[in-house]
């Protein structure tokens, strides 16, 4: 079997080893396809290694088939497609205690605190395992991951029929928010300043604009008789994306936070105060929102031809991950493990 | 009659002024008390001339008796002891439409936007009148807006029994939050650097720390069992409160904003993102807020004798002014109209 390993920061080696068999309660997955995230890209940055401790496998979306079982797993017969929930939480912290499990204190997230997806072959707890159905592609398949990120923003946003949806950040998951508001019945604008990244919006008939040369408060304006937006998410993760997520919502809007801002931003509490606007974290997902995020692309839902903009073979994975970060013209990129093992 | 008239940066003066009947719809009320707050005071410091328009008349806490009604007035007897919600919505805005008329875009403000009730005899729509019970101390009612505001913040941060709520700034408004979150079955920490204002919490049963000396998210996590505090009000105004708010909170946990901050503020957004967090502003009140303080002030569950300082006759207004400027040791003053018609 063949593993990519990060090494230290843009480090990124693959090993020849030898498959384990999988543990007790584990299923070992044969690896067809996985994702690359922002989060990967943050962790080929060395900005992660804390937490990620290399030499590590990382990686947490894919799709793939059950290779073997190891004891006490029942229910997972070999040859089954199969995508896995990467996050596995502690069951006895007060968040797991209250229901929100997917903001465990002690979460083990796969491909940052354990070994991730991007191996021919990954052993992992067998109760992480969603089945696929079985006309499903492979390929798009590895986007359930950030389509359930996208499920669980919009339940979190409660978008509704008629709502105007302000999406900042036309990245693959900002664009899958935007998708799905819009399959709710919303409005949606996506504000976007690269080129590439609209065009795709407008290939899957989303209304874009360029926060470069358009005022955007102005513009959602105009286009809500002078209200605002009822939804902003921030997708962007820049400082100006917080300004813009603000300044277009109506009274007693809802700003989610979606991006990771490693710092604090200069945020106008006086809008909050004066609109009653409103602030919602937002986090990975819990089991439903990747039952539906299942769904959701099985029902031909999400425009995969748009998001998947490459499929590389395991051993361009430099090249795979240098396109992403010097934000060349790509949306999702996936790795196939087809013929790895 | 009299009138406080404020005529720019630190300058209010006594007019003797001719009182005209009330308007068509109009009710004149002989004031009694009225209470001076923050926004008057920054008023008084001149950051608001723009929008108040010097010479005005400024305030809008009160109590008072009815004095006469204006035509196609019904129903508001002479002598009746009344207060006055100082909020004119426009009832057409969007916010007004959608039952948000608190938060309306065309707020007409008595005692900013339009002459407030700092005068002996105030004409006011008699749609803003509230009755008072007859047995209720016309000083104690002077205290109902700031209840009213106290009641929005605790019923939009959804209190309830068995949380734990942190009340970052301790004047006024956030000693009323306070008192009703604890009237709620909350357990209820008061943060607060002002050795006065501990000391008058500490009066009311209140917990409180110094966040000066004591790191406030330790002190909560250990009364919490390290889960963190359920609920947070910022009513400081300062960036370092905004900090305070945002650390102690647990998963999920919710932040209002009750607060005027005149500046951005840095927020840790990634606090929101990991931890679900969630921000709501709050501002002002509706009229069930009102009908409520009025009951809370009534059954004798609001501190009167410990939240009003000094009630100080009309004549003395610099002197009241100043000592809530220079942070002395009072908490709410209340000027004394009576015998001043």
């Amino acid at each position: 079997m063949e593993a990519v390993v990060y090494r230290g920061a843009r480090t990124l080696e693959i090993e020849s080893r030898v498959a384990e068999p999988p543990g007790r309660g584990q299923v070992a997955i044969e690896v067809a396809y996985t994702g690359i995230c922002r989060t990967d890209l943050h962790i080929y940055h060395g900005d992660m290694d804390e937490r990620v401790g290399p030499p590590a496998v990382i990686g947490h979306e894919m799709s793939g088939r059950v290779a073997a079982t190891g004891d006490g797993v029942a229910g997972w017969g070999v040859g089954r497609a199969v995508t896995v929930m990467p996050a596995s939480s502690c069951g006895r912290c007060r968040a797991c205690q209250r229901g929100t499990y997917h903001i465990c204190h002690a979460m083990n997230f796969l491909g940052i605190d354990a070994p991730g997806a991007m191996q021919s072959i990954w052993n992992v707890p067998a109760e992480l395992l969603f089945p696929l159905p079985d006309a499903l592609p492979l390929d798009h398949a590895a986007l359930v991951e950030p389509v359930a990120v996208a499920v669980h923003d919009v339940r979190r946003a409660r978008v509704a029929a008629g709502d105007y949806v302000v999406v900042v950040g036309g990245g693959p998951v900002g664009m899958l928010i935007a998708t799905l508001s819009h399959h709710r019945g919303a409005r949606v604008l996506v504000v976007e300043p690269n080129r590439f990244r609209r065009a795709v919006a407008q290939q899957i008939r989303l209304d874009t604009v360029d926060p470069a040369t358009t005022d955007v408060a102005s513009l959602v304006s105009n286009r809500t008789a002078g209200a605002g937006a009822d939804i902003a998410f921030e997708v962007s993760g820049a400082a100006s994306g917080v300004n813009t997520a603000v300044d277009v919502l109506t009274t007693r809007g809802r700003l989610v936070m979606v991006a990771v801002h490693p710092q604090p931003r200069p945020v106008d509490l006086h809008r909050f105060f004066w609109r009653e606007l409103e602030l919602f974290g937002a986090r990975l997902y819990q089991r439903d929102d990747v039952a539906e995020a299942i769904r959701l692309v099985d029902a031909g839902a999400i425009p995969v031809q748009q998001l998947i903009s490459k499929i590389l073979p395991v051993d361009e994975v430099d090249a795979a991950f240098e396109a992403l970060e010097t934000g060349a013209d790509v949306m999702k990129i996936l790795l196939d493990w087809r013929g790895s093992v």
